[in-house]
């Protein structure tokens, strides 16, 4: 089935993200670009990375001219989406790509972003148990966060299969696109080149809560996560070290290995890799593959899990267009590209 | 047509990206790998970003290995691809992404390579003139040096219209995967980073003859160019400044314009840029588009044109690809991105 | 002597590095900091790297607030500076790090700035023939634009022994700080990292008229220039490649380097590098140091030199010390590192 | 007092670091560079950024070429190190920037590097309880290695004073010079920019039992250390997150900042940042200056301390220097540079 695409938020990263992928995707025709301050400019000026889109014109962002498409992306800031969603026919599939429906609970939503909750969507994360029957046939989709897209994949078989005790350690290493493309000073390049700082430490990033909601679903109980993200001097890619203690003090490497070998068998875009190497950032740059190691620390008592994505592909844009083939009964790995663009 | 293709010299930063653009063109199947060093290893140990090749063992470089494919890539060191090329079938496609075949007069191969020259074959620089017909058909392919293809790029039409003197200085800033993978100390990414050198001033790089006789068999008479690269910090990506006197002191940006639009109207991976926008190489990453601008500066005299590629991609593969293309009669642009990986 | 100095703009980039370099110069006190929209905030929040100087406060840029200097520095943009020099008592040393006292000729200076000339002050590069006598004693100071530094420096020995013809072609590569903090999105570290783009091509650079001044002034008749600056993935850094076509056909390398020896020979902070080594913007960086190097191609005919500086220490804060040394009658190179940081 | 100086390895990034601090310290003299391969060579090849000492001459490594210096700095790879100052004056300062003489324990020593243990030498980390004392007179210093630099000054004050259990999960962040100078393929960098990843993950990183050492060594009984490094695509600096469960859940950010600036309150190199700022690598390059920052994360129930450092400067040089000082009877901070170069 062909399907027709409007993407709002058309001029940042996100939408230009999406639009990389509509173009390589099969069954893809794109329709309305909408913006709010670039509405009136041409794509070309705004995303000249897409020569094939150039001479096309940014409309304002509204219902009517996202409407007559089968699929609306929403590339928003929180709250923005969740209100302009609300004029979506019910039949149309709407992809929000912001924060404003992955939380279930209403009350983690107020203290972490504010303002009346939307309420929770399919999430977009088809490797999470029960997600992927979800997203089937679903004309809503919550798109997760980049962070916790990383450190769930990494840690979802290890608290799955109670290989750990759930206290979750994740730091995460984020290019600076995760910024977005609002220009602020501590994201010039003069200031991120060469640089590598800590920010929201202390548990005060919002997507720690997306994290505990996604690792206390797997039927292991709650888990605790503490949670610090990096700002690092590249322009994608997410690297998470995930680590917690182990249940079991006799739970060894192959232990481990084999249940995220098993967890991930059938993942299409899960990539287990060989042991003795690492996730790289680069190597999943541009791609919706997710690179995956772990190891066991005997000395401390940890299990320490890594993986690295695409904050921009498979952590946002190129997760949004798995999720959409499911909804829409397509092969769930179409038009997804699984290389990266290394070196 | 579907096509067998193998690639020797798998292991390296071209038979990468040749692997990379197969996996996203529709008509390729992967054949032998082959590399010397790396032979009995898997290629994932080499390019951990093709996940879909992860478990493909690489073998040695051998005619046999190379025999019963449709096409077969050469990412060899100079020298090395003329020897094995005279081995393979006359039916057989060979394109060679090395430096044996590409000049045509055998004093300046010896002057600046050394060693007997091999002849020349069929230049896959489709987009000058008279190469497009040479490609369709043949079975031999010398794929561009990565400098010439976008110096020549950038001055063609200044030099075929007779815009311009024909004394052409070129200035190009160049990603270090142009480079290669073998691992020397200038390299380094401790080197590398935050840092911008230049190298083989003066007329010392072995690219200076193959642009001299692309502008010089433009029609317009003979050209003298002055070439400097410089090592850029960033892994891929050219950007070169090419600068003439002004044929005539009447020319101006409205004309010179004119000759540019005209010379690349029906040209499906040039983007000549709107007025007032200039190349970036983040724009063409991973990509097999050019981007061009060209300027008058009045108060000097001269026509500076502007050009950006991927060396990796319009550089050295996927201009390999867009010539395999050609010489098997597939459209031209069949299974080449024209969308760049930004940011 | 002691100098007591006060910093105009000390939240911004060149503020900065004027402060770093005080801060290692034996004579020198910080006085006042002031600037616009941050006075009133602790200059740690703005200059985190200044350990020594986190908690003083910034005040407002105001003629009371710089009195009782010894040196005052204006880093503002041009306009601001001419306006506040006025106000300054004729025997502080002011030191002017913007534009507007760097052009001798009015209708130049409208060209290319707009508004009233406000006059030309002693020009901060002593390198320039008579510069260092017109510097010592002086109570007014110009310090030069950082591509006029570095392409000056690479083009003077050849002009001024009349090697060249007088057509300087000027390509020159630039890290991201020279473009300053203001948060602009085309300089966010997502933009710059891992990409290249010309920018004012065609001569519309406004530094174009400081190198034409420098190099007419050299005794061997006008020149015309040239130049393309290119936007390059680093923080700092300028790396100039200058090439003119040989007076005289019969000017080879040897003739090039003993004309560069000689004139550099009593410079302490210019570096001819020893044949087959090229200036690195690395090798410089946070260093008062020029690297120069010269090369003669005798194909194309040309003489192509290259220098490397940092932008803001030797191109903007560190050229400003040395100028502050003489024009006080202190050791030229008191205070003012020789040593880059590499890797 | 003045003091000559040797340094053997002299053409490596510990060595060319020692020689830029050398040359802005007030009282040092450069003597003998020493080197391996590199011996019979100018230093400018090998360090182009110290302008000071391009002419002077690299000699073999021997016991005799380093006599008749007051300090000798052995910047050598393990085992080397021990087996030269075995053969050095006991009366002449030997400072050991490898890891010979670092581990107190035998056992330890042979499981992480292998043969026989050269004993361990008064630790060069002065911020260390006890450190300081030792260092005063000494004739032998044992530099620390970067990583243990950084987590032990993160974990500090939170360990010495009981505020976490003793389980500590560190995850650094290390620029790439940090790997050496060597040419290896996965530092070239093609590979390095735009990449983030992980080694030696599970605990096998020989600077893990120096984390343990000092940590267990602060009077509040022995700790377990997670220690996860991640290469990160800059050339210097690391960033450490340390992180531990709270000793009791009622312990609060008030009391843990209280406790970090008690500790460092008269450190001269340690810099605990003002509330909501946090260390970042571009404030400390160059210097050798530790920013530190901690948080309490409520919610998880742990104490998350951040520090940056210089990896050649304060992880390596500058930490020599700095003990160097000490030993002498000179001024601790003495021509040790406090500003970092930013940006």
């Amino acid at each position: 089935m062909r399907m027709r695409i409007a993407v709002a938020g058309a001029s940042g990263y996100v939408g230009g993200e999406l639009l990389r992928l509509a173009l390589g995707h099969p069954e893809v025709e794109v329709g309305a670009l909408t913006a709010g301050d670039s509405a009136g400019s041409l794509l070309g000026a705004h995303q000249p990375h897409l020569a094939a889109l150039a001479d096309r014109t940014i409309v304002a962002t509204t219902p009517e001219a996202l409407a007559g498409h089968d699929v609306v992306f929403l590339a928003l800031p929180h709250g923005r989406s969740a209100e302009l969603a609300a004029q979506l026919p019910e039949d149309v599939l709407v992809v929000d790509c912001g924060a404003d429906h992955r939380l279930r609970d209403a009350a983690a939503w107020q203290r972490w972003y504010g303002g009346e909750h939307a309420g929770h969507w399919p999430y977009g994360l088809p490797e999470l148990p029960g997600a992927r029957e979800a997203l089937r046939g679903s004309r809503r989709v919550a798109v997760p966060g980049c962070y916790p897209t990383t450190a769930t994949l990494a840690a979802l078989p290890a608290v799955a299969a109670g290989l750990v005790a759930p206290e979750i350690s994740v730091v995460a290493f984020s290019g600076t696109s995760g910024a977005g493309r609002a220009a602020k000073p501590h994201l010039l390049g003069s200031e991120v080149m060469g640089s590598a700082t800590a920010y929201g430490v202390g548990g005060a990033h919002r997507h720690t809560p997306e994290i505990v909601q996604n690792l206390s679903g797997l039927g292991a109980g709650p888990v605790v996560v503490s949670f610090t993200p990096v700002l690092a001097p590249m322009p994608r890619g997410i690297l998470a070290v995930v680590s917690a203690p182990l249940a079991d003090a006799g739970i060894d490497g192959a232990q481990a290995r084999e249940a995220y070998a098993k967890a991930f068998a059938a993942e299409p875009f899960v990539h287990l890799l060989p042991e003795g190497m690492q996730p790289a950032t680069k190597s999943v740059v541009g791609s919706n593959t997710v690179q995956v190691q772990v190891e066991v620390d005997v000395d401390a008592g940890r299990l320490v899990a890594t993986a690295a994505i695409d904050n921009l592909t498979k952590g946002t844009a190129g997760g949004a267009f798995q999720s959409v083939n499911l909804a829409l009964g397509l092969d769930e790995t179409l038009g997804l590209p699984t290389s990266g663009l290394a070196p």
